[in-house]
């Protein structure tokens, strides 16, 4: 037999088994069971059917389900402060022995006396420098060593609980979800891309090259005769706000059919999905939830979600509370509400 | 049944399926028809033997089997100069009308003349002069269907052929061979992101989301309330020489264990590649054949080959001479040899 045919049928055999298994999956068990039956997930399973059924007008072809996701505050928890936030001032103090100059230098004495309030007097220039301390200077294979070792051992300061148990359990299932109907799933966050390449995978079920992110830029040098990449202490791309549409855009180079973010910088990616010709899903995680995990929006330095939650109420964008539509947020959440 | 038993138990199935198709395609009939029986082709179908077989030393689970592609002189000719340099030139002449200052103006009224060396007497600013003219100032919807336009009614000065009849049909048999083997195909040029996705995917079967190239900034805008993203005349990104590894790193995130290329420019990626643990390979299209196609290498001006031929001969990297290991070259080839 020919190999295109024996392709074709293999094609034919396995696109069955999937059609049975996607019908399988939504009529056989809930594919969503940490979400509880209100207007956000109904709103969620009805776009998935609308867009994954052929013959329905709003029908897409699986190469164009492009999903994209926030991370801070979407997939994961951004409080007190941003996790890679945390990252920086533990890879700091790490650094310190090795600059004794820093004792007398800011912003980074302030930093290790841990007065946050004396670094972000300096402004932006001092928060830069302090970040291109932690993430620039080393070889990418060496960064993506310490962010692995870190996220192995670092615990959140309220839960105690590594950063990664504190991703919401009910995107992860709507993550595997929209594989299993078709979709592929990318990470668009104003987070350092290389910051989340070396767990997302593990965590998200996102490989890396579906992964957007802010970056910084590096530099190709042979070192006794061995390739590497140097990280730059200058930034390449900032992935926020009106830059998330461009991310996509460079990276992506579809337009989503579905996003979700959390805050006003995610505004920008939303009104680009909506703008799409065809059926949008446009949702915004709305931290409602004082009590299992943080309650904020539009007085929250961290997250601030105002002008993007206008937009949503005047459009009919999906508005997730995490109190109500809900049922567990973090796995180790012992009961389910 | 629980979802996520139904969706393993198809996992397993499909994997099954999978490598029996493998095996079936390499046994049954010959995945690269149009690659002579050599060294080259061997060395291909080894490679992959090798990689792709459970068990075996140097196997890469399916989702690290990326394998990277350089476009121009790669998958398709770039003589008697690139083509996005033949649509540029096109571009100019159909925009001058709304240019009359042009026919004055260094570069443009040399261009105009079809002086190519008066051009290139401004130098390097002349000629980003001319490229920032045709490919910016537009959204990138505009500019999309420009391209689209361009791509289905230009035609090669020498063949008189549409410009994507100008694949390499030996390449194209070669991507869907490692496709269907598990491989992701990408493309790394130092050509414009946007000048090959809007036809990479009808073409090469290669979608959007996995061609990395040379790119320009763009802005966010609203226009009368609808999102747009116009395209600015400031480089982004050039993904050409030292580039390349910082773009594969940057977009894709994975070191690929494949590469092509024709060119100095592609030097760099083939070295990021070998440097890689574990089976790699690497490959240089070395054009050879002034009959079917053209011939050159270290003294040519556009796709010049001479340190990377030193170091693939040095170290064993494939060198795959157009002349001898391809039968037919274009798919309008009359006669195979």
């Amino acid at each position: 037999m020919a190999t295109d045919m024996v392709w074709t049928i293999a094609r034919v055999i396995m696109g069955v088994l999937a059609v049975g298994l996607v019908a399988a999956a939504a009529g056989a068990a809930d594919p969503l069971p940490s979400w509880n039956d209100g207007a956000a997930k109904k709103a969620i399973v009805e776009f998935v059917a609308r867009v994954t059924t052929e013959g329905s007008p709003d029908f897409v072809p699986a190469a164009e389900r492009i999903a994209v996701f926030d991370n801070d505050g979407t997939l994961w928890s951004e409080q007190p402060i941003y996790f890679q936030l945390a990252f920086t001032l533990d890879r700091i103090k790490a650094l310190a022995p090795q600059h004794p100059e820093w004792k007398e230098k800011e912003p980074f004495a302030s930093l290790l006396k841990g007065d946050l309030k004396g670094v972000l007097s300096g402004g932006e220039p001092a928060v830069f420098e302090i970040l291109m301390a932690a993430h620039a200077g080393m070889t990418t294979e060496e960064f993506a060593k310490i962010v692995r070792d870190w996220i192995a051992t670092a615990r959140h300061p309220k839960t105690g609980r590594s950063y990664t148990e504190m991703v919401y359990r009910p995107m992860l299932e709507l993550l595997a979800y929209l594989r299993q109907c078709g979709f592929k799933t990318f990470i668009v966050s104003g987070g350092g891309i290389e910051f989340m390449r070396p767990w997302a995978e593990k965590v998200y079920g996102i490989p890396p090259e579906q992964v957007v992110g802010s970056s910084i830029k590096t530099k190709y040098e042979l070192r006794d005769g061995r390739p590497v990449l140097v990280r730059l202490p200058e930034m390449d791309f900032y992935d926020e706000k009106a830059g998330k549409p461009s991310g996509i855009h460079s990276r992506i180079g579809r337009r989503p059919i579905m996003a979700f973010g959390n805050s006003d910088g995610d505004h920008q990616m939303l009104q680009w999905t909506a703008a799409g010709v065809g059926g949008r899903f446009m949702g915004l995680i709305h931290h409602t939830d004082a009590e299992r995990e943080w309650a904020y929006d539009r007085a929250s330095s961290i997250g601030r979600l105002d002008k993007a939650l206008d937009e949503a109420q005047a459009r009919g964008w999906t508005v997730v509370s995490m109190k109500d539509d809900w049922k567990r947020i973090f796995a180790f959440d012992a009961t389910a509400r």
